[in-house]
């Protein structure tokens, strides 16, 4: 019943689990519904999963990019709720593509492009759906067994052989310290272990936006140019090093510098942004669209938000960027939401920059509405300016297998 | 909703709360339904509650001793559940009494006899009900605070001005240990304190079983033995250092010496036993049972328990004693289920008692049936027979106002 979930939920809060308890908690969860099977599929299956950041769209780019090397992508993803994206609510900017795919579907997308990016269905881990709602309502989402076992059970649902975690650290991102990052890592890898799946993570900064977009359409056209290897250097870096682990884990390069440089050739050679446009007309959308961007949703105004002063950039609060998209329906504030895929921002001067007075931070794409000056004020607020230089911050924090 | 109820039991357990925190969900609690107002009587009203053992039968003697002075005891008891006893149900075994009185019904009986022994109703502590059903089925009955507010809130309810706790600890209590029974006092005593109550509590032994009889009809006679002065030493001292500490809050004596003697008068001049027939007729019992016992219900077999060895007995587990009871009936193993009032047990071996081989250890009273032998065992086996000398373990372990 709901009441033992709820007092479980709380105690397991606060004494936390074991390994051994975790594991039992994930396969559970994992089991309490359908568990998929791609052994239709030659090679390895793998994924990744990203705990949410301010402009995270390596799904898109990593997905093909690793398909391209035989290493299936069955990716099971979610929306947005909160200050975070969601990777299906932006490939939904892609006029007619279809996140909700039968079995059937999903194994024909997978069978002739090799990645495919859904939603998951009631069917796969409901104990999940179910223990999630009740976390959500007693306080105990901040929980690293729970959170553990809550993302375990919906991956390894997909049927996947391993997976690469993206832990993001951060005032963009839902964990905020290095430390509970880092335990967190160690225990999904364990889990996963356990479970006789690869693991790997990185843990990564989300102390600034990730690349130089935040808003679903907007993200795709930046996952396509990185896609043709136009793509801002963070993104390109941390999609590269999490794609390098994967074909470590597939047996594909032994060494993470000949991964690299086997990405790289697919980007080059035209192959990454292909595997994405086939995964797109796979599931209805319009390939066109991810070349002639005008065929994406497009907001009908842009604001610029000037910096206040001369000076560096000090520290971006992700969480007030991500709350300024939310006022503007670039995300949602409750689940079933509808939002508006056109609004985002651009151009985001990052952590380390010289800025003058009056200079832009970035651009809002927006289409107005009452909730405008809001969101223009909490975007400005959310860029501290600094008299003094400060360092940027390293991208990648940490590497865990 | 249950689901944050059950939520919050299990953070509490694990987290504990401030006398702040517990004050105010004991105010809640009780505030969450009707509290009585005896102001029509004149003085006093003061109450006891007991965390419960075996063959405590302290409210029916203390209830009509104290009300010999012009306190009123407006008592709203429980009954018994697991190994431990009930008022309600030792009282029920007298043929006509009854428990549930209507609001009208209680003012009277209080009005015309000082004191009532009554069942709690729906609308009294409502929240409370609510609340242990959800600890019950979460394993977090046993947190000092939750227990705290609970009986408070339910004590408090009664429109009392203070009450005297009688917090057991030993094998046949809830409590095993001494520090949480004195931690459990001192909260309660400082909860009551802030909510403008007088308090008090003594820390009892229950190790082994209060006075020579344990079910109910066979404590209602013990009762109405004690009443008389005929009663065991042991019920006698715990009744009357509680019925002292109540006189003492009610400002009929100042020094305990005085109050002892004063209750001590009230045996031996017939009034108490006088008050409890009054009060058993008032609540539509039969008075004459009080002295004929035939007229309460009696067992139809009786077998002794006789020690398997020479020595001394050097320790009771009253868990076991309480359990091989319930086996026939004498108490519920589930809410709701009927109980045999004529079952129990009588002429209790004490701890440091010398026995000899083949020596009755106590006296079972039964109406036979397939779980007889069962009981029989468990009930020897709740004896520990040593062959060296053991100090008899002292009855009032601890005195807090």
């Amino acid at each position: 019943p709901d009441y033992q979930m709820a007092a479980m939920a709380m105690a397991i809060y606060f004494r936390g689990m074991s390994f051994a308890e975790t594991e039992h908690l994930t396969r559970e969860m994992m089991q309490s519904g359908v568990v998929l099977d791609h052994s239709y599929l030659p090679g390895m299956k793998l994924d990744k999963h990203s705990t949410g950041g301010i402009g995270d769209k390596v799904s898109l780019v990593l997905a093909p990019l690793v398909a391209c090397f035989g290493i299936a992508v069955p990716m099971v993803s979610g929306r947005g709720l909160g200050h975070t994206g969601g990777t299906l609510d932006k490939l939904e900017s892609i006029p007619g593509y279809r996140v909700s795919l039968s079995r059937e579907e999903f194994s024909e997308v997978l069978r002739s492009t090799g990645c495919a990016i859904v939603s998951s269905t009631e069917e796969m881990a409901p104990a999940d759906a179910k223990l999630y709602a009740l976390r959500d309502v007693t306080g105990t989402v901040d929980s690293n067994p729970l959170m553990c076992a809550s993302i375990m059970s919906k991956k390894l649902a997909e049927g996947i052989d391993g997976m690469v975690l993206d832990i993001k650290v951060g005032t963009g991102a839902f964990l905020k310290e290095m430390d509970q990052a880092r335990e967190l890592a160690v225990t999904m890898i364990e889990v996963g272990k356990r479970m006789g799946k690869k693991m790997a993570a990185v843990i990564s900064d989300m102390n600034q936006p990730l690349g130089d977009a935040a808003g679903n359409s907007l993200e795709v056209v930046e996952s396509c140019e990185t896609l043709q290897g136009r793509g801002p250097a963070d993104l390109e870096e941390i999609t590269l090093r999490l794609g390098a682990l994967m074909l470590q884990m597939g047996g594909v390069a032994s060494r993470q510098i000949d991964a690299l440089n086997l990405l790289r050739e697919k980007i080059d050679d035209g192959s990454a942004f292909r595997r994405f446009r086939d995964m797109v007309r796979a599931q209805g959308g319009n390939p066109d669209a991810l070349s002639d961007y005008g065929l994406l949703p497009t907001a009908s105004a842009r604001t610029e938000i000037e910096s206040p002063a001369d000076g560096y950039v000090g520290a971006i609060d992700g969480e007030g960027i991500g709350t300024a998209l939310v006022f503007l329906n670039a995300g949602r504030k409750k689940v079933g939401e509808s939002i508006n895929p056109a609004v985002g921002a651009t151009g985001f001067k990052r952590i380390g920059d010289r800025v003058g007075k009056g200079e832009v931070l970035c651009v809002l794409h927006h289409d107005g509405g009452k909730d405008l000056p809001k969101a223009v004020d909490l975007l400005k607020s959310s860029f501290e300016i600094v008299s003094d230089p400060v360092d940027p911050p390293p991208l990648i924090r940490e590497m865990l297998t």
